[in-house]
């Protein structure tokens, strides 16, 4: 996706650790121009597939989740990374360790929201080790529904999350692929 | 708005402690045509001010700060409840107390994100005690911002949170205003 390949030039800052921060439109500034361009594009790779929700996890996801949904014109449903007191029974949980905060979470959704038999569309800002996906693969499975496709804002192509989601048979779809963020450079992988 | 009284009585659960629950649409699950109605009508409401800039809170804001954003052609920027490893220096903080789930918060915002001179509309989905909302107000002040207004999904008009905020001299539209959760039953304030 080109426009988001500009914004991650323009705007994207490679930190140590190859983390690419792109906090000025996507994590924690939003640029709405830029998020509902993300929602039509998906939409757009996944116009063959019937899909019955939307699902993804707090909270970068949410901001591109919903404009997916609302695009397929279905409802989203986003994973928490903590048991809030409000719901403390019924849930789906999978845990879900990440890198870059170096801590497990335990992701969870509440039973009522999903279904079986339901055409589950994933979406997230971020792909690197796919450990957040699988988790979310894992609840929407636990609750009897099918994943349809895995979609993404940002790909890191040098991390093996992609191979790992392929290999268990997911369709994946991310919007930009990276090919490095060597020297502080980010590079992509060619279409 | 009408359309969000209606979802509340047909999708509310009322919990002990006053709570409201409507994971349903807004809190877990999100209903996108909700959440784009809700945006238009907080455009509709401020449409006499010029806003240059929507500020919400992780998690339940995103959804109904992004829209608002985008009706108002103006970038959205959302507080972190936990620093991350990511975002370790250059942020504005303020302490809001959670009382649904009785822990103290660290909200922050990057400072690159916020700037002297704007006028800030501040969107989140309850308010209650007004904790989070003065947190947010605290930190685009301290940003050199002026906060032009605070708009939510729903108001517990029965909590103390619209009367602080007014005193503060902050204008407060909420979408609804409950005047009870007494005996499990929502009663709304009337217009």
């Amino acid at each position: 996706m080109e426009l988001l390949k500009q914004k991650i030039i323009a705007e994207g800052e490679v930190l140590p650790g190859d983390i690419l921060k792109i906090d000025s439109f996507l994590n924690q500034q939003i640029d709405p121009e830029t998020t509902y361009a993300m929602g039509k594009e998906i939409c757009r790779i996944f116009s063959d597939v019937k899909i019955d929700k939307v699902v993804t996890i707090e909270a970068s996801g949410i901001a591109i989740g919903l404009v997916t949904a609302h695009e397929l014109g279905v409802k989203m449903v986003f994973g928490r990374k903590n048991k809030s007191n409000v719901m403390v029974d019924d849930v789906y949980v999978a845990d879900v360790y990440s890198y870059t905060k170096q801590v497990t979470n335990h992701i969870s959704i509440s039973k009522k929201f999903l279904e079986a038999g339901e055409n589950v569309l994933i979406v997230d800002d971020f792909l690197a080790n796919g450990s957040a996906a699988l988790g979310l693969c894992n609840i929407v499975e636990q609750a009897g529904g099918k994943v349809v496709g895995i979609s993404v804002a940002v790909e890191k192509a040098f991390q093996d999350g992609e191979a790992k989601l392929v290999e268990a048979g997911y369709r994946v779809e991310p919007l930009v692929r990276i090919k490095s963020l060597k020297d502080g450079k980010v590079t992509f992988v060619e279409d």
